[in-house]
């Protein structure tokens, strides 16, 4: 079987499998006060040229956001999220576990509008009983969506500026971000991304790491005891250097660059063929997501050789599903698959 | 001013009055283990045909609502509820800062079908990351419901069905339950309440009662604790006995169908001048709440004399608003109305 | 049965039940949006000297506490409080189920000392694994305690410079708080209540009040957005004017004073019987709740005729109980209990 | 310098960071649906001999704790634990935060006693307001507790018959289970954890691995539905399979009780060593943490080249510290440190 259903299908990229190798051990202190840590964060803070921001590392997607995400509001405060947000579909209640509602708005592509931000918020104050309903205080994206599509660095503009209008944060979830920096088209950037937002992550689990996620926090008000946060949330690392090694590897030499180039070009070369065999998509995209949709019969037989998700059904024949690529994809597979189709 | 904007204006029915003056040096234990909660909550069964039931009293409608489901739900279950539902819309979420997601379903009457909660289960059951996604595990409706329509006893059938066939609780918010036995047409009585769902409550607030809503529950695991619940969510009134006499004189002699007969009979009475003067209707119903949509100039002007409610805007010149009759209500004041329309 | 078990065993002073009576058809605005909520707020601010300060109004003790103290914290700080404290105890929780820690400090007489909480805080900042610990907020005292004792306001001036130093909330829980102020050798008022801590609240429940609570918020960043909080809690009472109401006559010609004297001087002659008869207590107190450690064998005799709480065992043979006056209490009841004695 | 402060300084022993690099290209599916977490749980549940147990894999100890304790207990129970236990003092109060208080009973050498936990349970049922107070509902233990002492086998059963009694549940946190299980004098095996406790953890992180701790639940009300609660509380790892090859080696030729039983050989070195000097202990113990009580002047000057906790003050003089030794631990340093003494 060659497995295209996700992008963490495999373990590491080898230049951090040789550092975790080669530091082993060296003695460290623990919770992420290692020299690994404070140098990979400061790389990062160098790559988003945000030299007061914090960064943080967390070893997951999940226990990032409901950090994050409980670090900024107040108790009866919500998050506004697309309908397709990962927080609000398949995070089991995370942040409502927490106590805190998401507030869903529709989105087709899988991206919010400003002006869907700002009618929410107005509505709500112009409501006679507001005090009676949860108080909007941050929005929640994600870059790359659960699409695979890219907000463009005007529509952030917009959203931030909304954002601004009526008080909230801003949080982009960057699970897949190397995805999106690296897609053809994109003009979203590390340095937009943290001057734009209040806090933002920067995936790794997806990108070339073994698991890990580093935060970037803009916002001086969500610095504050962030730590506290990451350990009552059950994330703080006892061996922390694990996500410094791997997130120091991965900001030198454009490491994280480059392995998210290597999944785009695959997906890129893949795209192209789904388009030319005639196959439409679910949703129009450049990132390492590919929703095509196909004739059951033809994801029967694909099946046997190639896992895929199933995303939803189409019509009576055809449904759609979803091909990933990462930093790991082989290219021999994927001219597998292209055989196949 | 002559308020028609809410069912909770007044006090409470003078029967009820006169019994609080009554008793007040009467000596009793606290926390609802006086003989008057004792009384009523056996008055309460018998009107249910439910002598296994427990009969607890909790103050307001939030508070029953949420000490229910925290009753009922882990931490990782959800409750599907109409879009439209209380729980989702107006108490600032409550539900989740106990933790708890609220799966939303599509209501356009503010009701919900078996068929919709059949859907949504078995879409839970068969998707692949089904643990990465809230699981439902109850049903929250209310009778009547948000926008004054009412379940049928038809619908209540098939709905504990589909509950049955997917191990859900059916739990049903009567905050406005008096209203709802005593519509035309209505086809629910109290034994069907008790025996269709797990577990539902009988408002007081809004039908006749100072505050105080009765909590009847069916089924035994549901049961077992429920007063540490209670008492954890802040709802153990110390002098309990206030809710016990109350709910004792409201089921003594019908008077809570009587109070409640009174304001549909007015409601009825407001409800044919708006059909006569040619108001269309935002929604139908036969319950104490009306959706007329009017011009937003005769809103104005009506709004000098009267209260009422905003409920949405219907076109650029017309508003759906509400007006709700009660218990309370004179029927000179309809008339006074009825007269300005 | 002659009931000495608590504060909270009849309904209301007459007065109150009075206005109650004569308000009952008035029309108002629901949530305590309406004139008697305004006034009976601007009295209390009056006696509090503390026009800047707002008045809520909260239905019980466990429900303010719980909303108080959500609306103080960030989820990893935590409130000091004694370890025989109403939270910590008998509040089945409901400041965790919150997710707040209460940080507990050993009080022999119910009440804690600056020193301690200094010496708390002092710990944490210096551990070097600070941020694994919760970090101490807020202090929670009860004016009079769980044991009937009082802070003086030397004391309390000393506990609010220990808050200062160290960035704490000060939060007096008043359940009792008439009696409190009524006791001989009191030195603390409502103006002290007000200036010196960032919340309290006034009890109504155990003092001539069906029911009813009066938050007094002086500190500005604890005011905001109070009411979502009180809505997201289910404390939002619908006919919140019954809080209002009840709260206008309390503080009208010095009502709230007058009963808890009532209570006062009946516990005083209670108390000086218990002395006489050479019956020891297990604290020394001058407020409304006494508790003597008498033979089990008369305690059964007595139990006969009078209701009672049981506190501790205090030796092979003998117990320490407690006897509660109020603003309902009888004279010729405390007589009756001397006689017996 | 020379870390002795904690047994997590280092990476993972050779053998697993081998099998890491062996297994770094395999494709497997995410969040431990792998060959290698089947595996793994298999070799558990041998040596456990507990066939019917489920296990799963989560990242760190704070994480665990929060998710098996979520997992078990309703809103109004709590957990008994030692006031020294982990999850009171050291999780900036991470089981606060899902709601659940933590019921301390205190413990000189960090053991509570079958007696302590069966008078709790007896008082609560006994009080009159048992509702107004939290259910103890589960027993929290750590083998070796954060002072390094052992239960004995006797010890366990005695709580087990209590737990029985009481219907409580039992949770062991095995943190440094290996440590324990290799100590001389332990007569706890694995066999025995499983069968005593409802659900018990075998720590990874300290004890060979880069991270990892795996939960063996023996009680199927404790089994249901544990996937959602892991994904929940953010501890589904996407690249589940590192936490299946990790347990995999460790329990593949006994590597987990060889790396332990290296610890514990240089504790003992050490230990004897402390003892020859002449120093006394803050506690006696057999496994890998060491309390000696040492003059500060000496330890300021050890303090120069070797790494150690400050546990806390002992005399005007003197303070207990801390000295951890590991599966890493070389003797070279040990020597070093004996020869410092």
């Amino acid at each position: 079987m060659i497995l295209f259903q996700s992008d963490y299908t495999e373990g590491a990229c080898p230049e951090i499998m040789h550092r975790l190798i080669e530091t082993n051990m060296e003695q460290t202190p623990g919770y992420s006060e290692d020299v690994h840590c404070l140098r990979a964060a400061k790389l990062i803070q160098e790559a988003c040229q945000a030299p007061e921001s914090k960064v943080h590392f967390l070893v997951g997607g999940t226990q990032t956001n409901m950090t994050v995400i409980g670090a900024a509001l107040r108790p009866y405060q919500g998050v506004l999220s697309a309908e397709s947000g990962h927080i609000h579909v398949h995070e089991t209640g995370a942040v409502e576990s927490l106590g805190y509602k998401i507030l869903s708005l529709p989105a087709v592509d899988g991206k919010i509008k400003a002006v869907q931000i700002d009618e929410a918020c107005t509505l709500h104050k112009n409501d006679d009983s507001f005090e009676h309903m949860v108080q909007p205080k941050m929005v929640y994206l994600s870059q790359p969506t659960e699409l695979g599509t890219l907000y463009t660095k005007q529509e952030l503009e917009e959203i931030r500026n909304v954002c601004d209008k009526h008080e909230l944060y801003l949080f982009i979830d960057g699970a897949r971000l190397g995805y999106g920096l690296m897609a053809k088209g994109n003009d979203v950037d590390l340095p937009s991304m943290a001057r734009l937002t209040d806090v933002f992550y920067i995936g790794g689990t997806k990108v070339g790491a073994l698991f890990g996620e580093a935060v970037v926090i803009s916002n001086p008000v969500l610095q504050k005891d962030f730590r506290y946060m990451i350990k009552q949330r059950g994330g703080m690392l006892a061996k922390g250097r694990l996500l410094g090694i791997q997130f120091e590897t991965l900001f030198e030499d454009n490491l994280y660059e480059k392995v998210s180039k290597h999944a785009i070009d695959l997906a890129d070369k893949l795209r192209e063929a789904f388009v030319k065999k005639g196959y439409p998509f679910l949703v129009e995209n450049t990132t390492n997501q590919i929703f095509p949709i196909i004739e059951d019969t033809k994801l029967e037989e694909l099946a046997k050789t190639f896992g895929f998700c199933y995303q939803q059904r189409v019509d009576e024949s055809r449904s759609a599903v979803r091909f990933c690529t990462s930093w790991a994809t082989k290219e021999e597979n994927v001219d597998a698959l292209i055989q196949a189709l």
